[in-house]
Formats: structure tokens, C-alpha cells, sequence
């Protein structure tokens, strides 16, 4: 009754999810799962084994923030590992796993706080040196990432490893303005970041949709702004410390003179129209702005920065400036008025002389300015820092100016792109035109994550792993630009998170689908959402104007942005056409798979006529069938048997068909059935 | 390219799952998918049809709690339909929807609250009519539960409904003494609560492994007995706020004398030695105890119990009174000869003399008691409310003795005892020998999750959707004791739940499995998991003696109680034994399901040679593979091919010696085997 099980034959339902699943083995460092890759590391031989038996010794420099970084360390290790941890660390030289820190690093974390470290494993011990405390939990990440199942137990491979960031400022931007995102979401994205070393969490907190913090002396900000979503006083502080704890800086952003129709409820003084004003519920640009005439403006600007410097201590402080139309001011003969009673020629210069009022009550409160491409005017201060959503050639102006700049462009991750292409995207590329001196203003980057089209439900999976990708970028050397190892540590690295920081990013398509489906029967529905992806921010913006009241229930918010299906079969067909007719196993692997896709498409169907939410996305459903049928003609064809007349040539615009998006839909694996059918005779 | 659909076979990998999700796509009341049951229904013509025109009037009563609930009613409609809400709630009697509300109900909910409904649905409208605003949120509720799809949209089927429940005192209570829980996850259990109608929640906050409610008068309570994991008293009050909003009461339970380990860490003089103490880790009965022969113990817990008092409103306060072996005071002289000269015969005697001082002290800061069976001693007063951990003969007792009582013991979660062993358990069963005077005094009852043996990632997992079958034990009419319908409804609601409440019961499994596998393709682990349940709390208290600081990252902590698979495989094999021969679907989709796990148990052996964690519970693995065989074995002989000698009693012997638990798994399918293996000729 026990068969051999070795005689079974295997199968898998979504065999693309499985074929670069880390081995981790092996000692080797093309096994290493690191991400981001160190900036030098070299592998020694053997390995040290993590048991129960490790100890832990902390021989200089120690503090409250230390301790608790290693704290967290170990327990993430004894969940992994099932290992129990060390709770007691000592101050002995002599432990197992030494950690070595000169000193608590800048009181505040600084742009200049020093985030290196060595690491150093053999079969005897592990060390770790770090200048500040800050460089040493950048290396206990790394200890946790080096960990690998051999045998019944877990081992480190020896490495040296000497590490430091390419870049400064490697941030995540997360808008809680459009909708709010409450506190444990703020946090668990936290501890991601922490994860792959990023360490500038810029908070986008107030837009026209929402006033988000609350204000002690300007209450109707929150109180008419904010539908009741917002952080209190006591929350930003919590979220403050819970990031300076995990190494990471908090940028507040208060966005000005436009995107403020949500200040304007509760204080449309602010304005230079009497209102009334209400909440904007659409998104895009509204005309509406505070008014850079009216001295009472900038009291209010005044009085509410020095109440946020006591909530956010970092020296930086964002004030947006971006897309500000000048509508408004130029119907306003009172703004009209002064514009000529000044000499400005346009709204852009009334709006430069804002950005240097604003300037200087932020340098009142101790405070540089960060604002977005639109603030760089001529008479800008050079302590600002520009963030660019408009590119690297913005950015490079910037610099040849002695600007610093942050760049942001190609990591909007509303824009739906891949890890890969996030990832190959340089805030200094290859081909720059700035002088290694110019090239010291780019300070890194930061990954945005614009709140229009998604919700507390589906943020995570927009979020991650994609920005891990670019953690790496802002972190490790221009050179590493291999996409199939970064798709093959980003595959590990995307687990980690889940398990460690919570995030929901792989958790939320299954529960979507659930719901959409109406049962936990959602094998077929998943096969058919594993090679699916949401249409760019723009595209659905122009498919379904959805406003901040619009339910995100569909299809396309179940499923995930760059989902592993895209790389992997893409990988696979590759691997299949090295002998097209010889190898079997990628063989194999397609042909279920795309079988997968023609059994799944009935099942999907009859759950589509239970449910008018998920039926929304029958068109993609037709194809999906189809794209099955193309893929297992194309196998045949491959393995000998003659294709008909026409058939490539229509095989080919049947996929070109299936490439443009539908219900906001697009297939991940055009690319490789594409190179599959292009390669049939 | 594009063959029909319907052509194509149907597959499902796990068809156990959907073999009873609901169809509700008729209005007959068989399809109705409402949890719990209402007291009366009878069915109507037609239906109403949720549009984006439906209008909402308020009629008579009106506050901020009923609109609260409303808005979050409307949500989550507009959620599950994409259907958007009627923000606005008018006065008019002429609206589709009218609520008509007679007044608020208590100021402070309490166990005598009005919580009935009338709830109306025809083709021209609804009318929900309750007698307070705890009323028209149960009513809510089951409007919500009547919402179906329909076509291209979504309709209320014609019903009327008279509700009421059965039990006043519907309880969950969440231990988070054992394994501190943070707030989010006590706000989504509050959710999920109200969504099936459960109207208390006790907080069980401290034990002998942590105290975890700030004490201002007493920091070192939780400063020193909870390892930093405690609720602020702002987070208190936040929850109770959040449950009084959802018409939940919230019950504290600070047990004492015994379970006290975690505050005698702070405050030693509460103990009759000096100490010094830690907090405990492991489980089970403490020797150590309050000391009740001191003044000073009484002034503490005055004190104490005053400053609860300004947080908790509900008029009851549980102080536990169980497990207190007595050991620590036998062994002290100043206790003995206390005993001696107030002539205690025994420790059990010393413990009524607290609980009555202690009783006089709740009465001071008016309260009522509630506690464990342990308390009902010959002088306890009779507004005292005993729980039973004991079981219904406890309970019985009591009642004819003059005391209230709850019922607890058949719904101890960590019994990991089916929905259905849960869900017939009676707080008052048929063959009860109490009077109907005498019933009045059984209150109802309260599902226990206790914390030994879980985390805040696997809580919502062990809680739900067990829980929701309780709750309609507590709710519906005694004669509601149909298990597959039941199952049926349960399957719906387990899914509304995770929808409405964002509970992680459905979603830990895949999570974890995850990480066990380190790997995101976990289609084989999860045809595996599927078919295990975890082992009662004994039994794996037993095999695996888990403390305070286990990890909890094994298979058994991410595979579920009770999963699908259970119920509906017998379903199954009843289905296919109607007509063994005949039933071709039933029969497609055994072999289907057996076939799935002879095929998925060579990948996750693959996955257990990388994962020392997930290899653990290899022991499964060839049983899971001999089932199949053993189940496809049975379905060809039930066929007509003749079962050779012999097979039959070694199939059966096989599948005994399968039921048995190996690495605290058991098998869900045994049962239906079992069935279908005896049925061979």
C-alpha cells in the first residue's frame, strides 16, 4: 500500500512560481540569497552552524536601540530556524557571534550617518564591526539573509563581507493622502524596508483627498479635512520612533501651495476665494491653491511648522510644490494685483516667491526644504533638495546647479513596470553627462507609492517585493545589473518579508479572490490571476475614472504587478528552445501548464456567472483558454510535427490581440509564447 | 484558436473545497446563506434589487453609534457588490431602506439589552424596525447576510424575519495573558464577533506568563510582569470603545488568587513569600498564589480594582478564581495559622474567604463577579456569575442553586474539536433536568481561545469559523442542529468574515506554508495541508512540551481545525455510495482528489529535503500518499473489479493506524475512507 514515492509522477499547478526557487545549499556565492548584494564580499570555505549553543557578545559600544536590533535579529532567526534564540547577550569577546560597534551614530540619524559594516564568517565565529548602530543593523540583516537550511539543521556560509551604500538617500514615499493607510500598515512597511536597507521614509501626508495629521492648533485641518482618517499627534510620533529604532529617517510631507484643497475645508482663509471648499473626491489636479499674496497665509504656515518640528525631528521637511496650476490666482484680482504690484511675470514666479517664503519659516524651525522638480527656480537656496518626478535629465540640471537631487521618476510603482525594469533604471546611469563631482549631488532615490488605485488591502502587493529590486539599486554597485539573479534573490527575498515584516503583498490576491469568487475554491480562478497584471496607473485612470470613493473590488486589484509568472516563463520558454525538441522537462513543465489554462478557463467561467464583480473580467477569460491552445500548438509543432499553413502568422496576431489590456487586464506571458511561436518553422 | 469552453474538461485541484458553496442564486430559504439562523422566517415573493438608487431613511431614533453602524453596513455592501453607498441618510419614511429605531437602548449595554429586530424585504423596499440601536445592528447585520447576487447585480430576496436570540451572554473570550495579542488583532475579532451576532467579549489580561493592562498606581505590573507586550489604558479604552460601537460588552478578567505569578514579579508582597519571581514561561498550574491573610493584599486589590473600574464600564468584572492548588499557602506558616485561627479547614475554604473579600470590594466599585466554577462555594452572593469550564453539570448545579451561569467548556477552541462537535454542544441540551424556572438562570455561553499554543499570527485561524458556528448556538432556536446545512453556511460566512472583518484565518495557512517552504510555489504543501488538522492542546501538549518562548513555526501550527475537507469528503463519499457504480461526478472527483495526492507527495518530500522545519512532519508524508492509493483502490473495486483477498481488512487496518497523530497532525479524511473502503464487497 506505501509506494515507492519516488516513482510518482510529479506535478504542479503553477510550475512557473516554482522553477528559481532558491536551492541555498550550497556555500557558493552564486547560492546566496543577499539582497541587496554587499558591496564586497568574498566566500571562504565551510560553514558556521547556527544552533541553539550561538552566543552573542556586544564588546564596545552598546545602547537600548542595539540591543533591541539584535533582539528582533534573533527572533526573526528563531522563527526561521525553529532554533531557540539567545536572549542573553553578554560583553565577552570570546562568544560565538561577536558584534562590534565603535558608537551610537548621530543623535538624530543624519544624511551623513554612516551605514557601513564587516562581516565576517567562518566555521568558528561570527563578527560583526560597525561604526554606529545604525551600520550594525544594516549587518544583522545581512547575518539573517546569510542563514540556510543544511541538512536537519541551519547553517552560515563563510564569507567576508565589507559593505557600504552606494547611495545616501534610499527612500519609500507612501501617500496617505488620496487614502489613508492605518498605523500597523505604516509600520509593517517599515520593517520591509528595514529588510532590504532602505532607510527614507517619505510620508506623504496631506492632499487635496486628505488632510492627514492632526494638528493641535489648526484641529479643523484633520477635523473637515480628513473623513476622520488621520494620524494622531501621538501616532506620528509612535511611527517616528518605530522607524529611527529599524534605522530609517522620516520625511513628513506637506505638499504647497497646491494639492491643499483639504486644508481649505476647515481654513479657507488659506485660499484667495472665500469657498466654501469641500474634500476633493477626483483625482489629477485641482485649480484651487493657498494664496502667496496673503501675509495670514504664511502665519499659518509658520505656526503649523513649528508644530510639526516637534512631532518629526529629521532636519528635512518635504513641501511638494508640484502642479500647481496658477488657475485660481489668475481669476483673483487681489492676487492679479500684486503680481504686477512684485513684477511677476507669470504664476511661476508668484509660485518661486512662495517656495522662498516657505523656505525661510522652515529655516526658522531648523528645517532644509525638499520639494518636488517645480521648486528649482532660479533663486532656489542650494541647501534644498529636489526629488524628480520627472527624470534623470531634471536631475542632472539640478546638479550642474549644485542642487542636490533625489531621483524618483522610473520607481513610481503605480506605473505598474517590473522589477526589472525598476531595478535597471540608475539614478546616475551609465551614459551621464555630470562630473564625478556633479555626480556627489545625486544623493539616491526614492520608490513612490501614489495612493489613487489602491487601498489598506492591496497597498503591500504594489509595494513589494518590486521595491526591494530598487533597494538594491540605491544600495549596491552600478554593475550588478543581472536581471535573471535579481529575479532569482527577489523570489527568496519577497518570502522573507512576508514572514518577517507581515506585509500582505503575497496574502492579499488569494484573499481578493476569495472574495470576488465567493469560495475557497479559487485553484482555477489563481491559475488564471497568476498571469495576470493591472494596466498602469494611467491606463486604468483612462478605462475607469475612479475617484476616492470608488470600491477597488475588481479583478485587476487582486492581482499583483510583475507576478513571477512574467520572468519565469520567459526563462523557461528560453530554456525549452535550447532543444526544442530534447529537453523534456521545461517541456513538461509548459505543457502542463498551459493545459493548467485551458482545464482552469470553464471552472473560472462558472464561477464568473455566481459572481457580477469578477464576470467584469470575462473578456480576458476567452483569450486565456486560447493562449493555452497556442502555447501546446506551439510545443507540437516544435517537436516535429508540421505546423500548418498560417497558422504561425496567426498564432502571432493572436497574441498581439491578447497583448493589449482588457478590464484593465494584461497577460504576463505574451513575451514568452511570442518567443515560442516565433521560434515553430 | 478559441475552442468553446464547455468543451474543455473541468479540473480543481482541491474539490473538496467547493463542493458546498452556496449558489444563492434563488430566494427559496434553503439558499439562504444567514448565520445564525433568525428565530422566524418565512420567505416571499420576489426581491429587491441593491442599486446605487437605494435611499436610506432613518426615521425615528437617531445617534451617532446607529449611523456609525449604517456607514459601516453601507461599506461593506459597497464593497462585496461594487455597488456604490447612499452616503446620505435622510429622516424620510419614503426611502427604500428605513430603519426605524424605537431609542438608544442602556446608556452602558447591558446583559438585559434589547437586541431584537423586525426585518422586512419586499420587491419595493426594506424596513428594519428594532427597539434600540443594539437591535438595528443585529438587524443590520442579517440584512447584509440576505445580500445575494443575482444576474448582473445583486438583489435581497422577499423575507420577514421576527428575530430575537436565544442567549443574552454570547461570548468569545481571547486569552492574552499566555500570548500577548496587539490591538489590530482584537479589532478584527470584535469585527467578526458582531458579524455573527456575538454580544460579549472577554479579555482575559493577565496570567502567570504576563500582565497586560497598564496599572498607573501599579506600574510595575506590566513594567515588570509582561515583557514590554501590554495595552496602554488608552488602547483599552479604544477597544471597549470599539466594542460598545459594535454592541459588544467587554468582560476583563483579572484572575486571581492563582494565575498571579506575572504580578507578584512587581510586587512580591502580594504573595505570602517574599520572592524574588519571574515571569513564568512554562504552562499549567502555579504552586504561587495572592496571599489572602494579608490586609494589604485587599488594599492592593482595591485599589486595583478601582482604577479597572474607570476603564471597564460593564457592570460585571471577572476575577477568574481557578487553578489555585494551594501548594505556596500550605507551605507557609503565617497562612497555616491564619487558616487555623479562622478555622479553614482546608485551602479550598481560605479561597472562598478571598473571593468573598474580594467580591465586597467588586461590589464597592460596582461590579458583579464572574468566575469559574471554582468560586461556587456555599457563601458565594447570588449575583455572582459562574462560568463553566467544567461543563453543563456545573452549570446545572448552579442553576438549581440560584446562580447565572455560561457555559464554556464544550467550546474550548484549543480542543481543535470539529464545528460540528462545537456547534451541538447545547448550554442547555434536551435531556437537561432543569426546570424552566431553573433554565432562565443558564445566561448562554462563551467560545475560550485560549493561548498556550498559538500566536498572533495562527489566533484568527483557530478562532475562526468555528466560532461562528457557536455563535448561532447562542443565537438561533435549540431545534437548529442541521450540520450539513450548517457546513453549508459556514462555508459563506467563513468567507464574509474574512471579507468584512480582515480576520488572517483563511490567509495564515498559505503564509505560513510559505515560509515552512521557502518557496511561493506551495500548490503540492497545500493538497497536503489541507487534509491535516493540528491535535487537541493535550495531545501536543503531550508530544511537544511547548513554553512561553516556543516558536510556533511548525506544519501543525499553520494547518487549520476542522478545514473543509473534513465534512465535505464525507459528503462526497456518501454521494458516490447512493450509486457506486453511477455517480460519475462524485467518482471524477474522488479520483481527481486522490490522484492530487499521490502526485503531491514527491514535491513536498523535495520541499522537505530543503526545509528541516517542514521535514518534521515527514512521518505524514507516506501515509498521505497511501491514502490515495488506498482511496483509488476502493473506488475501482467499488466498480466491479473484484477487491483481491485480504485487501479490505488491511485497508481498514491501514487507515486505523493512519488516524492515529504523528508530529501532532491528523488526518481529515479517515472518517470518509473509512466509509467509502467499507462499502467493498
Amino acid at each position: 500500500m506505501k509506494p515507492s514515492l519516488a516513482a510518482v509522477l510529479a506535478v504542479a499547478t503553477v510550475p512557473f512560481a516554482a522553477l528559481h526557487a532558491a536551492t541555498a545549499q550550497t556555500s557558493s556565492a552564486s547560492a546566496l540569497t543577499l539582497m541587496p548584494v554587499p558591496a564586497h564580499l568574498t566566500t571562504g570555505a565551510g560553514a558556521f552552524s547556527w544552533t541553539p549553543s550561538v552566543t552573542i557578545g556586544v564588546t564596545h559600544f552598546r545602547n537600548q536601540r542595539l540591543d533591541d536590533a539584535i533582539q528582533r535579529s534573533l527572533l526573526r532567526l528563531e522563527r526561521a530556524t525553529g532554533v531557540p534564540r539567545q536572549r542573553t547577550v553578554t560583553t565577552t569577546a570570546a562568544s560565538s557571534l561577536v558584534i562590534d560597534v565603535d558608537g551610537p551614530g548621530d543623535a538624530i540619524q543624519s544624511i551623513d550617518e554612516d551605514e557601513s559594516y564587516t562581516l565576517s564568517v567562518s566555521a568558528s565565529g561570527i563578527k560583526l564591526h560597525a561604526a554606529t548602530v545604525v551600520g550594525a543593523m544594516r549587518g544583522l540583516t545581512t547575518l539573517e539573509q546569510l542563514v540556510q537550511a543544511s541538512g536537519n539543521g541551519f547553517i552560515l556560509p563563510a564569507v567576508d563581507i565589507q559593505d557600504t551604500p552606494r547611495f545616501r538617500w534610499r527612500g519609500l514615499m507612501i501617500d496617505t493622502g488620496r487614502h489613508f493607510e492605518p498605523v500597523e500598515v505604516i509600520k509593517r512597511n517599515l520593517d520591509a524596508m528595514a529588510a532590504v536597507k532602505l532607510n527614507v521614509f517619505h510620508w506623504h501626508l496631506s492632499e487635496d483627498q486628505g488632510f492627514r495629521i492632526e494638528s493641535k492648533i489648526y484641529p479643523k485641518l484633520t477635523g473637515m479635512g480628513s473623513d476622520g482618517l488621520f494620524y494622531t499627534q501621538e501616532q506620528a510620533k509612535e511611527i517616528v520612533a518605530y522607524a529611527a529604532e529599524r534605522g530609517i529617517r522620516v520625511i513628513p510631507e506637506f505638499d504647497m501651495p497646491g494639492h491643499t484643497k483639504a486644508w481649505l475645508v476647515g481654513y479657507p482663509e488659506l485660499s484667495s476665494d472665500p469657498g466654501p471648499y469641500s474634500i476633493r473626491r477626483e483625482f489629477g489636479v485641482d485649480d484651487d491653491a493657498m494664496d502667496p499674496t496673503k501675509e495670514s497665509t504664511y502665519k499659518f504656515i509658520d505656526a503649523f511648522l513649528g508644530e510639526m518640528a516637534t512631532i518629526f525631528p529629521d532636519p528635512y521637511l518635504h513641501l511638494g510644490g508640484d502642479e500647481t496650476p496658477g488657475t485660481q490666482w489668475k481669476k483673483n484680482a487681489h492676487v492679479t494685483a500684486y503680481m504686477k504690484a512684485h513684477n511677476f511675470k507669470n504664476t511661476e514666479e508668484l509660485q518661486t516667491y512662495f517656495s522662498q517664503r516657505v523656505l525661510e519659516l522652515a529655516k526658522k524651525h531648523g528645517k532644509h526644504l525638499v520639494g518636488w522638480d517645480e521648486i528649482l527656480t532660479p533663486n532656489l537656496p542650494t541647501d534644498a533638495i529636489i526629488q524628480s518626478w520627472r527624470g534623470v535629465k531634471s536631475l542632472s540640471v539640478a546638479a550642474t546647479r549644485g542642487y542636490q537631487g533625489i531621483l524618483s521618476a522610473p520607481y513610481y510603482l503605480d506605473g505598474m513596470k517590473s522589477a526589472e525594469d525598476n531595478y535597471l533604471a540608475d539614478p546616475i546611469p551609465a551614459d551621464t553627462t555630470l562630473t564625478p563631482a556633479q555626480q556627489k549631488f545625486v544623493l539616491g532615490g526614492e520608490v513612490c507609492m501614489w495612493g489613487e488605485q489602491l487601498n489598506e488591502l492591496s497597498i503591500d502587493s504594489r509595494i513589494w517585493p518590486r521595491a526591494a529590486a530598487v533597494a538594491e539599486r540605491f544600495w549596491s554597485s552600478a554593475d550588478q545589473r543581472n536581471v535573471d539573479d535579481m529575479y532569482r534573490r527577489l523570489s527568496v527575498e519577497s518570502l522573507r518579508i512576508e514572514a518577517d515584516a507581515h506585509t500582505t503583498h503575497l496574502t492579499h490576491e488569494g484573499a481578493a479572490l476569495r472574495e470576488l469568487a465567493g469560495t475557497e475554491d479559487i485553484d482555477a480562478l489563481r491559475t488564471f490571476s497568476s498571469i495576470l497584471q493591472p494596466v498602469s496607473f494611467g491606463e486604468r485612470y483612462h478605462f475607469q475614472h475612479t475617484s476616492q470613493i470608488t470600491s477597488l473590488d475588481l479583478l485587476v486589484d487582486a492581482v499583483r504587478p510583475d507576478p513571477p509568472s512574467r520572468h519565469n516563463s520567459i526563462l523557461l520558454v528560453a530554456d525549452l528552445l535550447k532543444s526544442p525538441k530534447g529537453n523534456s522537462a521545461a517541456r513538461a513543465q509548459l505543457t502542463r501548464t498551459f493545459q493548467s489554462w485551458i482545464d482552469a478557463a470553464p471552472i473560472v467561467s462558472a464561477q464568473m456567472d455566481q459572481s457580477p464583480l469578477l464576470a467584469q473580467a470575462r473578456p480576458r477569460l476567452t483569450a486565456f483558454a486560447s493562449l493555452g491552445h497556442i502555447g501546446l500548438d506551439a510545443l507540437t509543432y516544435l517537436n516535429g510535427k508540421k505546423a500548418p499553413a498560417g497558422w504561425k502568422q496567426k498564432a502571432l496576431a493572436d497574441l498581439e490581440a491578447a497583448r493589449k489590456p482588457e478590464m484593465m487586464l494584461r497577460f504576463t506571458v505574451i513575451d514568452a509564447l511570442h518567443n515560442l511561436v516565433d521560434a515553430v518553422q
